[in-house]
């Protein structure tokens, strides 16, 4: 970010810094936890329940957008990068995947 | 709405209030807004993604879980209400809770 | 469906003849078992992957369009009929409608 | 992979067999087309709307669970093939895989 930081914390070679476009994210998960703190004023306020059902529909909509680019990157990155490597590694990434999968599809 | 109608038969004085527990709603959205800070924070730390999607069905389950509740509040005193004083507003609340739940069911 | 059949074989009365327009409910359905059967034929057939998740996709959409219209019905008849009709009915039929929407919605 | 291997790795000679265990995917497929056959009976016989309901959440996992299942396969195989293999076709498996997914999550 500046000449002062010299190293790069989070790079490919130690970290998993493999994320695509961290600032668009990150505005996204600020927007989501903005989102969560109007729910919640929603509540406190005797919001027309059908309203804020429509806000909790918009949320979880947008979670589901935020997670499914994350499982893209992680597919491209991690998956494929254990796959070239070759090994055992593969088939654990692949199954911490296909359940992390699981989890988002049933909810 | 109109000057023969001087109570508000649906509501607890002013709002909605119908919201049953309106503390344990209250208290389960700020963990839901204190969880999507932490993703937010796991993006900008690089935390392995997985993790990251774990929360994410975390939050994800716990929404459904406040909109679940609150469909069920709603159908005991909105549209069960709407149905006791009979007329044609009962149709519309079905229909507005039919449109939540499709919203709640296809995200 | 003929001259002799006076009678509304399944009405209010007996039977929950509640759900509207039966004849296109079973006509989605023929189609959805339709649906089913060819993914069994593209699994036998070793049709490429991605495409069977497609058709999945497809069936599970077609489905879920079926259960939010039955559900539709039920809250129009059964609901709404049982808080017409006063007393505790009303609670245990929105109690089993609330149960049957959070199996839609975790699923 | 090596001079050893006079076989086709990725492939039993035609199609995309990439399926394991093809013979229990079809049983499991068999029983969901005789689960659509018993809704669309159910509605026939204006079985209460709830326990259609009930049927058509069971249908709607057991899908799901063959659409896990499918895609953990074809990640194991198709994918993972390609990263190996190197070059342009992993990303396009990624992408497909991906889209896949999405529409599993959003439904």
């Amino acid at each position: 970010m500046s000449a002062a930081t010299p190293s790069t914390p989070h790079s490919e070679s130690h970290g998993h810094g493999y994320i695509s476009d961290k600032a668009r994210y990150l505005a996204r998960l600020k927007r989501i936890e903005g989102q969560a703190r109007g729910i919640h004023r929603m509540v406190d306020e005797d919001t027309y329940c059908i309203d804020i059902l429509t806000q909790i529909s918009a949320i979880t909509s947008a979670l589901n957008n935020v997670a499914l680019g994350l499982l893209d990157d992680h597919l491209k990155h991690c998956v494929a990068g254990a796959a070239q490597d070759g090994g055992a590694e593969v088939e654990a990434k692949i199954r911490e995947a296909s359940e992390a999968i699981a989890r988002l599809v049933r909810k």
